[in-house]
């Protein structure tokens, strides 16, 4: 596995193996990797003939008062998981070379980005589509690889690649999941165990509102009162959105059909968690 | 040559073409191609493997109050001109395929997109950069092609291109004129023949703010001051704007020094033109 830090090295390295008609899988991670990760990996490694995994904590995603500078930075044991789960390439460019003084273009997807996590968190996906686009054209990917955990995230990436012709197959790999079905995420590491048990209540209620559909009920402002008497319960626990969605718009839905989402975000302590549910509806 | 309609078959297409190692020449045009646009189509001829030229008269450039719906449309014209220039493949798409319904990404390029045309065309080059991105992604090219007549677009096209890596070399073709100096443009059809004579103006007062460079004249404002009053000696020119500016960042200069544009947008009765030249500084 060799690791690569200049984008410029990194694309002329991508379009050699294109032209030896290699077949590219890409995963853009920000670190911190776990199980969540691993899986994305080898998924990627199935599908392509080279795997590279981008390891960049990209700063244009963050808000000012967000977690850029604590959030969990483990390279060296990131190489080791990138290794062994089969990766051929690590792209680790730095903050610098990604953005360059001067640097001022930016990809919007309109009103999609500013719902959800969105609204929490104004700019994020303009810089997720930014430099995600960026990794794609450093790259070159035949396939490019993202968690359903981040279900947001996954429909603006589908989106805005579509929307801009980008020659890549977006491909979305199921949430992967502690024993007691907390979503993988980097950012449970900023749980204490306190937390860390409180927070099995965003999966929790997501298979009771799974539960309730399998029974039935259709109602999605019911389905939503039921998810947030729930969480209510944890007392160190505060909502920030609990929403049914349609899957591919993202448009809210009042009543449940068709491909639907049932996205929540929940403040454990200072640490903002994310999980989701698809219910294929009929 | 060939005509290649929808982008999903142009991409196709090209992909396959870039696994026989055939190196692609873009030449993105909105049509009503003149000898501006042909010697774009030699150039790319000598450079690449195989030329494609875009016909995309496109919708998101274009103002509300703008000539979207009148202007000139010679595909029959257009398709001798690409041929006889040595184009291999014209891509020619709908609006409905490059915009469908539920299309809402769009690439800015902050400030640089706000100044000179961007004043008076608010949106403009946010068009100019999606759809070039769309085109590029559809084409995949090792080269693309544009005209210095549009300096700005020239400059923002660079800029975005490099702040998202995409994997191509912009070219940027010397303005082609006729023989009274007018630049080349497709607008020039509107004008009628008095206006066509009252057109001269632009390249006049910038060959003369050359002459006054070269007389040794720094002074930005004096230079812009000798080029309106001879634009205002012209009883149906109205001047939008004449401005001076590092021709690397479009910021304005008090003083002529380094790569430097001259460039002006005026109203010949109600066709806007623009012109430009560029001063290598010292």
């Amino acid at each position: 596995m060799i690791v690569i830090k200049s984008p410029q090295q990194m694309q002329a390295y991508s379009l050699a193996q294109r032209n030896l008609k290699k077949r590219i899988g890409l995963v853009p991670t920000m670190g911190a990797l776990h199980a969540g990760h691993a899986k994305l990996i080898q998924v990627a490694r199935k599908e392509n003939d080279l795997v590279i995994v981008s390891i960049f904590v990209n700063p244009t995603q963050f808000g000012p008062k967000e977690d850029f500078r604590k959030y969990p930075r483990t390279f060296q044991k990131d190489l080791n998981i990138c290794k062994s789960s089969g990766a051929d390439v690590v792209f680790a460019p730095s903050v610098q070379s990604m953005y360059p003084d001067g640097f001022c273009t930016y990809i919007t997807v309109g009103k999609m980005g500013d719902v959800l996590c969105g609204l929490s968190r104004p700019g994020h996906f303009r810089g997720v589509a930014t430099v995600v686009a960026k990794l794609l054209n450093s790259t070159i990917p035949a396939r490019a690889y993202f968690g359903q955990k981040d279900a947001q995230q996954a429909v603006i990436i589908k989106r805005f690649v579509e929307d801009l012709n980008f020659p890549v197959s977006v491909r979305v790999v199921p949430i992967v999941r502690h024993a007691d079905g907390l979503a993988m995420s980097s950012r449970n590491a900023y749980l204490n165990p306190a937390q860390r048990n409180d927070a099995v209540i965003l999966s929790q209620s997501l298979m009771v509102a799974r539960t309730l559909i399998r029974c039935g009920e259709r109602n999605a402002v019911s389905i939503k009162n039921a998810i947030r008497r729930l969480i209510a319960r944890v007392r160190r626990a505060r909502i920030d959105y609990v929403e049914i969605v349609n899957a591919a718009t993202l448009v809210p839905l009042q009543k449940i059909s068709g491909k639907t989402l049932i996205v929540l975000a929940v403040y454990i302590g200072s640490t903002r968690l994310i999980d989701n549910i698809v219910i294929e509806g009929k």
